[in-house]
């Protein structure tokens, strides 16, 4: 049996005809892949099957076995995804910039592969079909590592993505699958300098901490969010009360939903109390500060770990501040950079929050939950990128390439 | 005295103030630093005189010496390259794309900049001047490791950058030297998790390996240069003499020298006994493979290694291939990914060379000495990225930045 380097080598190997290869051939290839999907299906359920069973029995709760679990409608969801990815435009050969020197030499910088992708990411056997989609059509080889409690569902699903691959001409080497190795096969990856170009972990804050300690690959950090809306002095109430609920409670698993409010203490009395019967309502657990729980006694009283907390959960921490300084203030040093949002009538006050708060994406009066590569119309999403290297907020197709200068030239020399 | 890890938390305190200056505050800070030059240049020459001692008592050799020395000139030149970033555009602000949502959300992603940059060098005050006045220009704060060998000329450089700032009217912590705390000063630097945005080592193979290897904050990988020129069977006589005299000879300790010269068996001896007469005049020192040594005798025989060496002297690697396959095999498997250049009368094998080559400069028909950030019209350059995630190829300011998304709502909430 092949070791895993030796996969993440083949993969390596696979990378630069995938790299070649035109949009026809790609789009052929996703096609290859839906069509497989759909015609496989019983024999994905059947694998999924024992993943499920083996989560039960392994303790696993209610919601990571409904992650796991793959049904006809899931895998439908899915085909009709990746026919998706065909109908995006192929960023690769974009030019990005151009000039002709005065000594006559034509540059160009011009959008290129990064050439093999590597993606660590927790028992969900759908991102094995998303994250290979968009992979292969932005010019990339895969190395997916996707967790032992899914290993049965992604050998088939690995093995489907190879086959699509191979129907449509192109090398299935360029998806490789490292589940066999457990741990180990993801330590590789993290020590695979100059065969893996970027590495995108995708999952819990613990998986996505340990994977930026410990590789000595290029990390893109995505996902985690400890996102704030603050309602000024002068935020109206309707859209106080609109945006708090819908960033709150629209989805409550997903890395743009709302964690911490903050409120002007001026508005504590005007705007807040028809924010709290609204969030009453959908049966949100308030975490205040003094004051909060003063006036609203069935909040439980806020700790400094709710102020860092990613709930996941119908669970909102709530603040009275004293200005809008204090609550930058407050952002500045509990955010993890990923969305925050200020309702306010004050234009001032709107672009002062723009230019202050260091996160990928900075809302006025919107919900939090706009974050979000099909929202901001890119079609296709890797995750949202929260940290300000190469890829910020929602990364698409564009987010998986890197570029390369082109100088053509007719004998020049530098004197 | 202020630990390390401190001094790193005041450039993080300062970072959103000059992260906010206008490009007139922060074009202020650069002529005082420029003017500060000139009227303290007799105190740094008398600092730098005396790391140049120690220099000399420890054994540095003559070419490390050189560049650790400070002269009146290379101040004079100093303060004049600090007057050309002033003259460069500022790209903080800069809308990179942008967009009216269909729900009327108006978003666009605009450039900021990192926060806190962290330069990783060796003995060479310059770069002191260098990448602080680049980080001030892009509006960010630097934290900066100049390396025990020149601890005197930074102290007073790094003195004189904070006088600089200050006044400007700009906060002084914006620059900082973790050189009192020698290699521990490094280490912080790279644990400076969510303090440090980006580490951009500058210097020697080993240097910026193990800052690879080590950092927990992402790299930009800069400057080691294997660099490659083929001459194709079609090249012309002219070109490649003149091409690869230039690339070899013109600046021999540079990053964008070549080192390998591989030959198509067609050109050993219609075009390469011009190139290696050219070559002999200049004193370069061959290593070649074995049909080089048998056709000129005075060249030593290359090894394993040679293949590998980015000589930095007046040797070069020479080897005869049969093919353009070939050649682009042995790229593969030596390069460093940095530049290669062909010299070809084929425009199918030049577009195949572009294509092919995984670099971040891929030349036809001229010196690879051209991959450079001033020769690019970039103005200034803060190194040459050789890797693939943010930025590949000349760095100037813009690659010093990050980009983040404005989102302007009315009120807007997701269905």
């Amino acid at each position: 049996m092949a070791t895993a380097l030796e996969l993440i080598r083949l993969a390596k190997g696979a990378s630069l005809a995938v790299g070649l290869a035109t949009s026809t051939q790609k789009n052929e290839a996703l096609r290859q892949i839906s069509l497989l999907l759909k015609a496989r299906t019983d024999e994905i359920i059947a694998a999924n099957a024992l993943d499920v069973e083996r989560g039960a029995t392994d303790g696993l709760s209610q919601g990571l076995q409904d992650r796991l679990r793959l049904t006809e409608a899931r895998i439908e969801a899915l085909a009709a995804a990746v026919m998706e990815v065909v109908g995006l435009q192929d960023p690769i050969g974009d030019i990005v910039r151009g000039d002709t020197l005065p000594n006559g030499l034509k540059i160009s910088e011009v959008r290129v592969p990064f050439g093999v992708i590597g993606a660590i990411y927790e028992a969900r056997p759908n991102v094995t079909i998303d994250i290979a989609s968009l992979a292969i059509k932005s010019g990339n080889a895969i190395v997916l590592r996707g967790g032992t409690a899914a290993e049965n569902s992604n050998r088939v699903l690995v093995k489907l993505l190879q086959d699509g691959l191979l129907n449509a001409g192109l090398d299935p080497n360029a998806v490789q699958t490292v589940d066999d190795f457990g741990r180990e096969g993801a330590n590789e990856m993290m020590r695979a300098i100059g065969l893996i170009d970027v590495l995108i972990p995708r999952g819990g804050a613990g998986l996505i901490k340990a994977v930026i300690a410990e590789s000595k690959v290029p990390v893109i950090q995505t996902g985690d969010g400890v996102v704030h809306v603050f309602i000024d002095e002068s935020a109206r109430v309707d859209w106080s009360v609109e945006i708090v609920l819908n960033s709150k409670t629209q989805r409550v698993s997903v890395c743009n939903t709302l964690e911490t409010l903050l409120v002007h203490k001026n508005a504590a009395e005007t705007v807040l109390p028809a924010v709290m019967q609204a969030l009453k309502l959908k049966k949100v657990t308030i975490h205040g500060d003094e004051s909060i729980v003063a006036a609203y006694p069935e909040s439980l009283e806020a700790t400094e770990d709710d102020w860092h907390a990613e709930y996941g959960s119908l669970d909102l921490a709530v603040k009275i501040v004293d200005s809008i300084d204090d609550a930058l203030e407050h952002i500045a040093k509990y955010s993890t950079h990923h969305t925050e949002s200020i309702v306010t009538d004050s234009q001032a006050n709107a672009e002062r929050f723009l230019a202050e708060v260091d996160s990928a994406v900075v809302v006025v009066n919107a919900s939090t939950r706009f974050t979000d590569g099909g929202e901001f119309g890119f079609g296709a999403e890797v995750g949202i990128s929260t940290q300000k290297l190469h890829a910020r907020g929602p990364m698409g197709l564009r987010e998986l390439t890197s570029t390369k200068w082109l100088v053509r030239g007719a004998g020049q020399v530098r004197s």
